[in-house]
């Protein structure tokens, strides 16, 4: 009986001993009520499926549901079976800063994120249902740390046609999101003995931290109107740079400098790692080609799904030169030795019938009109504020008269439901905050309906109306 | 022209320049074919919406299509439009091992994944379905660094209900594999100044690289037939144990031992890492509830959805004692932020609908099924081999008569087109391989149709035949 009741409806773990089966069947589920191990709501099997699994009488288990209802442990509903009576599940009490800011903000204008109620649902799940049935049982085991080949070579072919990239699809390395990629490429650099790498002085929150976690120094580039400094490198054993659209200064890095880059890691044997977070979203002129493709063996390039499709997806993809490709893997078994092999399935289907580019396509056209609008709203409502940066990607830099204080405007933006965040907090140390006073609004991330309201609160916050 | 070409049909990257639009169009498409950047097999946009997209007349693209094709450059497929001729991609040349023995082997017992063809496609499809479809679009967004709360919150429940776990979803952090969770955990002991952390003598390959590349020294524990030497501990910070089914020798911790070692962490104020990975699977008896409840402020309970579902699911789960969540939380926005949202939201709509119990309980019956047809196989026609441990998880041991040659065993099999793993690769140090000649046997791995064949090649591996 016990051997088969561990196997029966839902899975129970409950001890069943004593000489009569009904009251031990009652002590065993009120033991488990009790302690927490059956929580409310709960629902149990029927009591024939229940009678039939143990061997017993159906009449038995009503009996023991039936007095166990009398006693408040269950809850008998009709015709929706016996479930656990109490009270629901407890909300967790929310800690992460996002929900919080999703309570505390009807409105949102950070940046790193695209519009997720744009997110096309049913593609995805169109593609999901293609790929995951096409996909050989192999797919779901242990495979390739560099990733699935079906993702690896629709990357391929997608980077060379879009970006320009030189590769294949060999040299692809899958990760779980961008943050994943540049930590596996700071362990690399550790293990080859590297001491510092050069970041810009504005950059993704977090990056920071991922390096130095790893023992490496940071030093860092000024951005100016060409780009980070490249001829303030020095000494360092690899750089960070958004050439295609500084993040968040929103300049491109000048051909000038992309050359003198190039030239500086030839000459120190130094890694580039060119992080081409928004590259598909140009508005203003056919985008820039990869850097990468000068010099493939000098520059990791590395892009994301998480403008193009939303964060969630956890997947980004690292071109890597071939001779780091096997330490890349190493790296990658230690971290978790492979993506989701759904999201890698789904998103190589997405890509090779073309539902992606429709989807980058169609975001573009969004977001080119999102900007125009706000850089027209501004100009008529807040002339003092510059829109600054070329037309691209998903945020805008807005510069503020000199001696603004961007902790105000977040502060009065704060009030009025607008969340906002000031260049400062993209500063990668704390003595450069303050230097430039602007604000970096992401005007990809409010839903179609909400990004007019947005704006208007962002007016206001500006006017002080 | 250029800018509206930048966002034409699937998204090419070309420079069009030059007088005459046409011989501009071919020059830029053949640059980019001869590049590379255009791979073969690559459709291209239809005539029609490529010449409205540009602005030009239909007969300028179809006549330079017609040329290009004409030059051997395009292939233009009588219904299925215009693509780059050459030969499909290249095929990727096989790396890792899994591939590779996927080629050489025909048969697979090793241990470590369950059966992958028995993986619930449908259901996963409908639960995704319905996952994403009820799911705020800010699920898709970066969220709650420990998983998202509908996930969280299912696991609590099916913990709590099926292993006894003491469980409220605020210590539960999901993570991408255990492989990551073991490492996030060592990253936390390391922060906290932790030295050195004891492993089973025996267990999965590897958990030391993973520890020793943060830096911690490693001391072994021998394990008898009561499970690990707990008092072997001695010095140590943490412990890694596979309390219910020790991975692979295949015996439980025993009643003594489980109090012992929560005294000793209690004394120490070590860390207990119970590595759950097999915890649905026992077959002669209701399995042992988990040892963290015996001790949760002490006890980091780790489950996964490798064995239950597939390793491609990438989810795993620790339950945590509450002064560690928010060191967790930032090992974990340090390795990769979130784990995939599609599978959270799956994962947790499989559970909440039963259908994860329902998937637990099939693969219960079918692996019980197939141990008891090797142990009576063995019996019959391999008598000199013993089947150690519990009748519980995916794999048995398989003890050899002393003396025996387990490399020899495992290239006969693999002779016979059959992939296998001796006691010695799972050895944590090579002082102690070939201590005591095994096999350790996956008998989840093959596909139902091929399970009676792998055991025959086994069979005849061990006996010479």
């Amino acid at each position: 009986v016990q051997e088969r009741w561990a196997i029966s409806g839902v899975d129970l773990h409950l001890d069943l001993r004593g000489p009569r089966v009904r009251a031990g069947l009652e002590a065993a589920l009120r033991d488990a009520i009790a302690s927490g191990r059956l929580q409310p709501g709960t629902r149990l099997p029927s009591s024939r499926g229940l009678a039939a699994d143990l061997g017993i009488a159906r009449n038995t288990v009503a009996d023991a549901y039936g007095q166990l209802a009398a006693e408040g442990w269950l809850a008998a509903l009709q015709g929706s079976g016996t479930r656990v009576a109490g009270r629901t599940v407890e909300p967790v009490p929310p800690t992460a800063s996002q929900e919080e800011s999703a309570i505390r903000f009807r409105y949102d204008l950070r940046a790193g994120s695209p519009d997720l109620a744009a997110f096309p649902r049913s593609s995805w799940l169109a593609a999901s249902r293609r790929a995951l049935r096409g996909a050989p049982y192999r797919s779901l085991d242990y495979t390739d740390p560099r990733g699935l080949p079906e993702l690896r070579e629709a990357l391929a072919a997608y980077l060379a046609r879009t970006r320009g990239v030189h590769v294949s699809s060999d040299r692809v390395l899958v990760c779980t999101g961008f943050t994943q990629g540049f930590g596996l490429l700071c362990d690399v650099l550790r293990a080859r003995g590297a001491r510092t790498i050069a970041l810009e002085q504005y950059l993704q929150p977090g990056i920071v931290d991922i390096a130095t976690a790893r023992g490496l120094r940071i030093t860092t580039l000024p951005v100016d109107a060409h780009g980070a400094a490249i001829d303030r490198l020095g000494p360092a054993d690899a750089v960070l740079l958004t050439a295609a659209h500084q993040f968040p200064l929103g300049v491109p890095l000048a051909a000038g400098r992309r050359a003198q880059v190039v030239e500086w890691a030839r000459r120190r044997g130094a890694l580039i790692i060119e992080d081409d977070y928004d590259g598909e979203f140009r508005y203003d002129r056919h985008p820039l080609g990869a850097l990468q493709a000068l010099a493939p063996e000098l520059v990791v390039y590395a892009g994301t799904a998480s403008k193009t499709l939303a964060p969630g997806v956890r997947l980004a993809w690292l071109v890597v030169p071939e001779p780091i490709v096997g330490e890349l893997v190493q790296a990658k078994i230690r971290a978790d030795r492979n993506s989701s092999a759904f999201d890698q399935l789904t998103l190589a289907e997405l890509i090779r019938s073309d539902a992606y580019d429709r989807q980058v396509r169609r975001a573009r056209l969004a977001y080119r009109r999102r900007r125009d609008r706000l850089a027209l709203t501004l100009q008529r409502r807040a002339p003092h504020v510059r829109i600054r940066g070329i037309a691209a990607g998903l945020h805008a830099l807005l510069e503020l008269p000199a001696g603004t204080d961007e902790g105000e405007i977040i502060s009065r933006a704060a009030r009025r439901g607008l969340a906002l965040e000031g260049l400062g907090d993209y500063a990668a140390s704390c003595d450069i905050r303050g230097e430039t006073p602007a604000l970096v609004v992401g005007y990809a991330k409010p839903p179609e309906h909400a990004f007019t309201a947005a704006v208007g609160r962002l007016v206001a916050a500006l006017t002080g109306d």
